[in-house]
């Protein structure tokens, strides 16, 4: 098997709800935007979708646990860029779970917000991160973070 | 705010278990793999983090809702690419939701399973989606998909 995530779907209970928060709220751009899905680029080869959780239960067919146990990390360069995108999330009406703050555990400076579904974004400035021409992620030291 | 996701973060009940069914199961091969956390490239500028559910909890500081209200999407080449993905994660103990079977919703082919965490994966032969030069995703219809 590849290693290779090609979209992240997040299940939405009301898609008006989510397209106005990430479209109107946080200015993303959508890349296909319909009555029954929004799909925006979220990297090279990457998507976000958004999807009502009923149309996901549905396509898989089973149930699920239904909750956010996973979180979307959004690096940006420089602590300043976290404040602005925490002010932005929170005009946009994300529930701030973590304000900006150093983080001690990569040296870096981040915060959380949830979207309208509780599905959680690290807005992260790590300085010992990086991406080389050829897309690989390369950290400055061995700790991860 | 930048559309871009640089990490997806699943938090795991027990990285050992975690990390044996990617590695070892799935055979994908870790970029960072330390005790408490492991990275994988999984696209370009993307890493796919396992992280003991706890750890994540205590970073966020606040208390999360449980659960797995998102998919991760893989796309493949082709239907007998999607058995062999299935039959591997099978293999590897994941719980297949979703036999694979031919996807009217975008004229493909797919099947779901479920890592051992209960987190979706939705292996996809799309072949109305494709990847340009530049990273972007380009839907041969507008349907989404």
């Amino acid at each position: 098997m590849k290693q290779s995530i090609r979209v992240v779907t997040v299940g939405v209970e009301d898609l008006g709800r989510s397209r106005a928060f990430y479209s109107d709220g946080l200015g993303w751009d959508p890349l296909v935007d319909l009555d029954e899905i929004v799909f925006y680029q979220a990297g090279f080869g990457l998507l976000l979708a958004l999807w009502p959780l009923r149309d996901l239960i549905d396509d898989v067919g089973s149930s699920i646990e239904r909750g956010s146990s996973f979180s979307l990390g959004h690096n940006v360069d420089s602590p300043q860029e976290v404040d602005e995108v925490i002010e932005r999330a929170r005009r946009a009406g994300a529930t701030i779970l973590k304000e900006p703050q150093d983080a001690p555990l990569f040296g870096g400076y981040q915060a959380y917000f949830a979207d309208p579904d509780g599905h959680l974004w690290d807005i992260v400035y790590n300085p010992g991160l990086s991406v080389a021409d050829d897309g690989t992620v390369i950290f400055a030291s061995s700790d991860g973070g």
